[in-house]
């Protein structure tokens, strides 16, 4: 199994021409990682400044059989945590020596809530701070309020530290994950690195088929971004798939093992309750999340409220000692148009704002999770009432999609809502990639998937006015009406796309740096005719 | 020339599986074009009605040397028009005698908006209350009032009409055209086709090269959807790319020209007022409209007001004659973020307002052009300026895109700006392709460009409330819950990448029946289990 993995194919290098990697030191002794962007003098020789752009690709070079440095272990070896057991030994998984870590459980309460609280600046928050260029302090409060949430898990030391809150960057989730169909380990630490390397803040790894354990392991270990999972999953597999054979204590001993390897977030859809049920049954598309549907159809086999919400605090308590923050599922969320803002949506919504609520007693940081299928009109009110039942806990919308006519284009019917609910408020964006409604994601597909929100998360940023984010358009703009082709190009989300598509029609490398292309042809150049009259206009002003 | 041009790779049949051209008869003899998707019964038995949606695909199956049949022959011919001497002999263009038609002018104005005006019902508006489901007097109502306009030249008698209003379907342009860099005749050609095939509702032909009149002469008469130019472009062709060279006489022969070959619409950029230049000097992009930038060098270098201006009244006299429609270029438009919403912008915007109401004196029907680039919170402001300067003409706007980070991606940057600007209240929306700013697009980039900017029309269309948007989404979701999978493809806008997508995970044919997809796996599928506990539910409500 350990050899197998080949390295991932493409490497910052050669995706990112003409930047580097610079880190800057923050005051507990973070190393925070930002992307220089080297730009070229502009024709007058005035020097333009390099770029720095927020970057999640993680430290580089390094062997997947060997994981990423352990960055965050002094830290957390600062607070009152015991070691435990290797539990992949016990449980015969035959991990390769460099994916195995010691695991560790906090003696009481060992969140960035729980210090936040108390008025301790962590010194991931010291990172955040610099990373994304506030005071210290500022991050300490919205974590202690409860606005914003820093996942991670004491036993995910290779964490690059990073927040969702809706005062910050709009951040993108990349979804991964085998399933009983297709995929393998390999594939799936790939895609990890993959998303990484173009922008994805975190990274949920929703396996479901073979060997769901190792999988997890050799993605938290080679992630500089946090891990989400939705464990229910993996429990299900554990009774064969059958859901009625759930039980709360197989959940219990699911919610720890992950808790130990190292998951940063866990999905738990414990606002679906017995009686919203009834209020799905005339949908146009019932229920469509995976966890929704296996509590429901476990309500109704067992005529019994759901354990996730009878067992709610047990769970915080289980999260509590590892630093897991909840991403409560919205179970219900609506699958197609018709079915958006209707009452059993609302109703979950309700109950998330409940049990966020009881979660903040433990000092468990928590999310909500959002729709899914919504016409622009109707997307606001999500915010509304999400800020307003939730108090103001950070929201994690899938899209929402805006039409359902467009399969194969999801990325695109999703990235319109995205982008309009990432400017209204929402603090993470899940996004949606090529192949949703018929596939599972490719390389080519999730890489995809990850730009399409980068810019769904960039122009939401700009609409917010988070203080950073114009920059990068005016350089951009600055290079291209500078017909500073390659600065244009390296400025882009994706320089090698960029590149690729001006040489289908100017291969030559004279045209890089030509006043013109072929879009107009030189004599229509209006950005050419447009610095020709700019002396001109500027001295009739 | 003639006999070069290959019938375009793709047809109807190969576009969309178990559809069907429907015609449905107006009053006046119009057949109104529907696009009939026949769908499966339910697993339960239940028939499931065939979809009818837009369709803008034209007539099939006629060779592109002979045009297309010129069904408003008889509607045009019983208006005061007189027949003219053929152009293309006189002026040495070898056209096949298939492309011929004897060309029209009225003796007086024979525009829509004059018989709109006069409560007269004209067969256009007669089969567009077919097409667009509304009566035919609010047709008439909306153009006579200057909010919507059905551009409809009597020399193009191969049109099937169509209107740009905000009452009704949000439609969508795509750009094509050669320049002087690349791209031939029949490559034009091809992509109007093609772009007509997936959902462009107008097409402009952007022209600069080579063989301006012929190729807009094959263009048209193969077109069954309003052509629009920027008539400045083949004016300054004329005078040999030298823009100090132009004058009226030039543009104004020029107007005549492309009037007399049936072009639909005409950007005039005789908003760009001498006076408005110096306002870009200090613009991060200065001008990026073609048209805008040769006004603005042709004032300056004249130090007189641009003759679009001067001579306005003399334009709508043409156009009045041919009924040919004004959109009033945005010559001022934004080109990057930071520009957006300045004063130079607006200026023009006032503008155009004023030669809205100039251009309605005559008659001539008019829709206004918009940004451009500009960030979420910017967007709302220029729909309501140009609601409130412009007199409620139709709004025409490029994108706008949201931010200027990912070229190789500004389809979807402006997908976001577009389908917004559209809910607002923007009656068209000119496309963006992966190719803005790099080059110029392709066929595959022409498709994604109209099957992106559909999603965002559609999308517009469904957060406006337009009475038939929702149901393709309804039937659509329908087939989805029901794992009628070859009705989901065939309902999509693009049936054929629906497939494809699905195929490369799951290539099987029994995997088209399947209660489940390789996205989760026939245990995790949400969809199966929904429908297993929709009875129970149901008893329990």
């Amino acid at each position: 199994m350990a050899t197998m993995l080949a390295p991932s194919a493409s490497t910052f290098d050669d995706a990112f021409p003409n930047s580097r990697k610079r880190y800057v030191d923050s005051i507990a002794g973070g190393r925070v990682p930002f992307r220089e962007i080297a730009l070229s003098d502009s024709p007058d020789g005035t020097h333009n400044h390099a770029v720095h752009v927020y970057d999640t690709s993680g430290p580089q070079g390094h062997d997947v059989v060997d994981g990423l440095p352990a960055v965050r272990r002094p830290w957390i070896m600062a607070r009152e945590v015991s070691e435990l057991p290797d539990r992949d030994q016990s449980l015969g998984f035959d991990m390769p020596a460099g994916l195995r870590r010691v695991v560790l459980r906090g003696a009481g309460p060992v969140t960035q809530m729980h210090y936040a609280k108390r008025g301790i600046v962590t010194p991931e928050m010291d990172y955040i701070a610099v990373r994304e260029g506030m005071a210290a302090e500022f991050v300490r409060d919205e974590v202690a309020r409860g606005r914003a949430i820093i996942p991670a898990n004491i036993n995910h030391p290779e964490l690059e530290p990073m927040i969702i809150g809706r005062a910050f960057h709009v951040k993108i989730n990349a979804n991964i994950g085998n399933s009983a169909v297709t995929s393998s380990i390999e594939e799936e630490v790939d895609k990890l690195r993959w998303a990484t390397l173009w922008g994805a803040d975190t990274v949920m790894d929703l396996s479901t088929g073979r060997n769901i354990h190792e999988t997890r392991q050799w993605i938290i270990r080679n992630s500089p971004v946090p891990i989400g999972t939705v464990p229910i999953y993996q429990a299900l597999e554990k009774v064969g798939g059958i859901v009625e054979d759930l039980t709360w204590d197989v959940y219990r001993d699911t919610l720890i093992e992950q808790a130990e390897q190292g998951v940063d977030y866990f999905t738990v859809h414990a606002g679906v309750l017995r009686r919203y049920i009834p209020m799905t049954a005339k949908r146009m598309t019932g229920i469509v999340s995976r966890g929704g549907s296996i509590i429901a159809k476990w309500c109704l086999a067992h005529h019994e409220e759901s354990f996730l919400y009878t067992h709610f605090r047990d769970i915080c308590e289980i999260m509590q000692a590892y630093d897991v923050s909840f991403s409560l599922g919205d179970g219900l969320r609506p699958g197609s148009i018709a079915d958006a803002n209707d009452e059993a949506q609302f109703a979950e919504l309700k109950t998330q704002g409940e049990l966020t609520r009881i979660a903040w007693e433990y000092d468990v940081q928590v999310m909500n999770e959002g729709p899914g299928h919504v016409p622009m009109h109707l997307i606001k009110e999500n915010m509304e009432k999400q800020l307003e039942w939730c108090d103001e806990a950070p929201f994690y919308t899938l899209g929402p999609l805006t039409t359902d006519v467009a399969p194969g284009y999801d990325h695109i019917t999703s990235a319109i809502g995205a982008a309009m609910i990432g400017w209204y408020g929402t603090a993470m964006l899940c996004y949606v990639t090529p192949k949703e409604h018929l596939g599972l994601p490719n390389r080519d597909d999730v890489k995809t998937g990850v730009i399409t929100y980068k810019i769904a998360a960039h122009a939401a940023d700009l609409a917010k006015g988070h203080p950073r984010a114009q920059e990068r358009d005016d350089a951009l703009s600055h290079a291209r009406f500078e017909f500073r082709w390659r600065d244009q190009f390296n400025l882009s989300l994706d320089p090698v796309t960029a590149l690729a598509f001006h040489d289908e029609t100017l291969p030559a490398e004279g045209a890089k740096v030509a006043h013109f292309c072929s879009m107009c042809g030189p004599k229509f150049c209006s950005m050419r005719i447009s610095q020709d009259i700019r002396d001109e206009a500027a001295r009739l002003a």
